[in-house]
């Protein structure tokens, strides 16, 4: 038999009598702390300042919803099949929020974080975002959190975020340097690259210092919420059924007339 | 073809400029609403007040975290095998939060909703909750939301919860009848069987008037936040491996000795 | 600390020179058995004659494909956000496998795994299928694996399904009952119910002794393949954003114009 | 409004009397074909012959079952939360065959295919294989497909599904390149570092002209039939719970002492 390791975790733990998480009683967390502040606690061990909740809250709040998206389609669908397990549903709205959407918070925080991690406190952050502009260009790959195909000038999002993380003292090197990157990245190819609400989420994650592995962990915290409003309006007034309808008798046509 | 029914959301939408959520420009919710009155908003279509949000933050709060459970772990086992998809390991997780646990805020809320619905404004709800403890009795079915094999004398949260609930204006006849079912309950059955945390969650959801086709949604956004947060642990400090190991070499010990 | 039992498994276990499956390494069973054989041994713990070979690859067959329903468009959906996890978009197309479809394997194999269990074996079927087809009317409930939303005569799969089931032995009192309670059904209620594949395969896995618990993992295992092959079709030829597109405009469309 | 593209899927469609995989009568199908050739009839858009049919089956039983995993441990997990919604507890299982396993099969396909496609037919896969070491290497990457921490020396599944394969006459460049690459890795790495069974299905896949994009799909798609199996264990003697208390009991020992 190998030899063990011991299983330990500080997150929580409950007994007969308490459930304790990050060293609080929850009984003295209930009523006295919001959920906001409360996935804080759970993600940084202590409860937030004044500060970082406004900040906190700002980027999670931004998160929760973006309207019929395929991520609230599938968990309608999923729905229609499933009325029993609302969970099932939510969880499957959660599974799309990965490379294309979810994964760039992710990965935009860890350009950011390992590259402040590296660098000097004097560092030149504008020959920073040249770098990293320069290395995506030349591999070819996009750059994460930079662009938007929608909201092509400004992402209204944006500025409104920016404007919180500065007013409570959390907008540093990390928003500073995504910034940069938005810049220099509009220089090099030619076309307007700002940043974009991912792009703002994960440099503001970051001035939070949450790590960046868990970063598209906010938003899939935050599109659950998302996710089970739109499950309501499906319990009350169901799309899935008529979209399925109208994708099925399209894709088999023109195969059945063959 | 047949006939096209209108598709139709009242959640949110999205335009070139603008995202508005149940009616509310998001740039003008990020950095003035928390992350619990946009889940409030979300589900009930307007913001609340401030004893609304007192409540439901109260509740939601209490969903996240319960510790080392099923869900977390199969989340944890998960993130083990796909590291890439922080999301996969999530709604893993979520969707353990079925008939043994979010789905007994469902079952009690069902009841008391329909219960309520049902019955005149001046009906007895001691013979409410007497009729709910006797028909279950006879179906020999477990009453969701009353008793709990952990705490068995008293779930600590529910004092709690109902104190923030009273405090609020929000205990009204939904609270009322869970608490005389668990009376009933415990008279007919011969033990204590006291409302559990999920029971007093599922009644006060209920005075908060969210249907309780949802109310296991409410377990779900927030356990959410909770798995996040173990993952985070388990990216820094792994336990699944550990687990899985230990696991393997046991169940399989036996059998390969025959 | 609790008293433990002992963690064991039959299914397999791996060592350093070996896996073994149900007994059989699994070196000996690759290019000698094949999937669905395989599928056989891992449920039933041996590896099947050839006549229940022939009837459980005729039931699993039967499962794998129906088009373009809302478990292939919410897989297609969840591929669109994250196209590096297909693991996670056959997730979701799976978990729509819920009570409106697969459940109903498991519910019409339960009720007539139940019954015959508990009926002797001179009991009269006829009597056995009206008082299920009476119940459920009694309760509101309807019957499982009885009628067809579609296929509103006969569903084309249920003959030959009955048929492959007669010709290796396998038709007995499970396929027996069903098609009475389909029968009593139909006249009790005064429009034709006929078995529906649902019904059949419940019926057939019942035959093959598979307990009821897992007969929708039958529908769930085959359906599997089914959503690699929509996500391969996906990958070459995307339908998931047209069918976004779509959507999202028109559901935001008259909330955008008040 | 934008364009409209036009929906249309080749794999299936549904009628009121009819439902027609790939252009074949599912009624055909059912009772005449295997699961497996199923299968390979819905990625390949035709029957099999009976080599290909022999291979097939060969690298999709190999993928069925590999004892208790990750993959099965959070599938029990979430069986013990969700018992009423089996596809959740197959969908959480699944759900693990990311990068740490399914993606090895996709990426070494993904290797192979992309540099045969690129390389003209007289090319020197020898010297092909030390450039994907060599570009591994510098990056600091692990090869996929090679090596295995359990099976050191050699592991059992490889040669087996080798001889399968060669004596199908389905043994070709991508064959001969994998095992290339492990040759050329063992070199250059001074170490053992065989092909391994994801590295050996990868590449047969490939000699099937299975894209690389849904080759972890056959992960996918033969480990649920290997969940389905364990959750039926699971239904008549669940360990999960046990290994739920051990692990929850230990993990919060220290930090409830301290």
């Amino acid at each position: 038999m190998s030899k063990r390791r011991r299983l330990r975790s500080e997150v929580a733990y409950s007994t007969a009598d308490r459930i304790v998480v990050r060293g609080h009683d929850l009984v003295d967390l209930i009523g006295n702390v919001a959920l906001g502040d409360m996935a804080f606690l759970e993600l940084k061990g202590r409860l937030p300042t004044s500060q970082e909740s406004a900040v906190f809250n700002a980027i999670t709040v931004t998160l929760v919803e973006h309207g019929m998206t395929p991520s609230t389609i599938a968990a309608r669908m999923t729905y229609l099949g499933a009325p029993e397990s609302l969970q099932g549903a939510v969880a499957a709205g959660i599974l799309g929020l990965g490379g294309r959407f979810g994964g760039t918070v992710e990965d935009i925080a860890r350009i950011l974080q390992t590259r402040l991690g590296a660098a000097p406190l004097e560092a030149d952050l504008r020959q920073v975002a040249r770098d990293v502009v320069e290395e995506h260009r030349s591999a070819k790959r996009l750059i994460p959190g930079i662009g938007h195909p929608e909201h092509k000038d400004i992402d209204p999002r944006v500025p409104r975020l920016f404007e919180v993380a500065a007013a409570n003292g959390l907008s540093g090197r990390h928003v500073e340097l995504v910034r940069l990157i938005g810049d220099e990245a509009s220089t090099a190819l030619f076309r307007k690259l700002p940043v974009n609400a991912t792009g703002a989420i994960g440099a503001i994650a970051s001035e939070l210092e949450i790590p960046w592995q868990v970063c598209r962990g906010l938003a899939v915290m935050a599109r659950a919420i998302g996710l089970v409003a739109h499950l309501q309006e499906e319990v009350a007034d169901p799309l899935a059924t008529e979209i399925w309808s109208r994708v099925e008798e399209e894709a088999g046509e023109q195969t059945r007339e063959e």
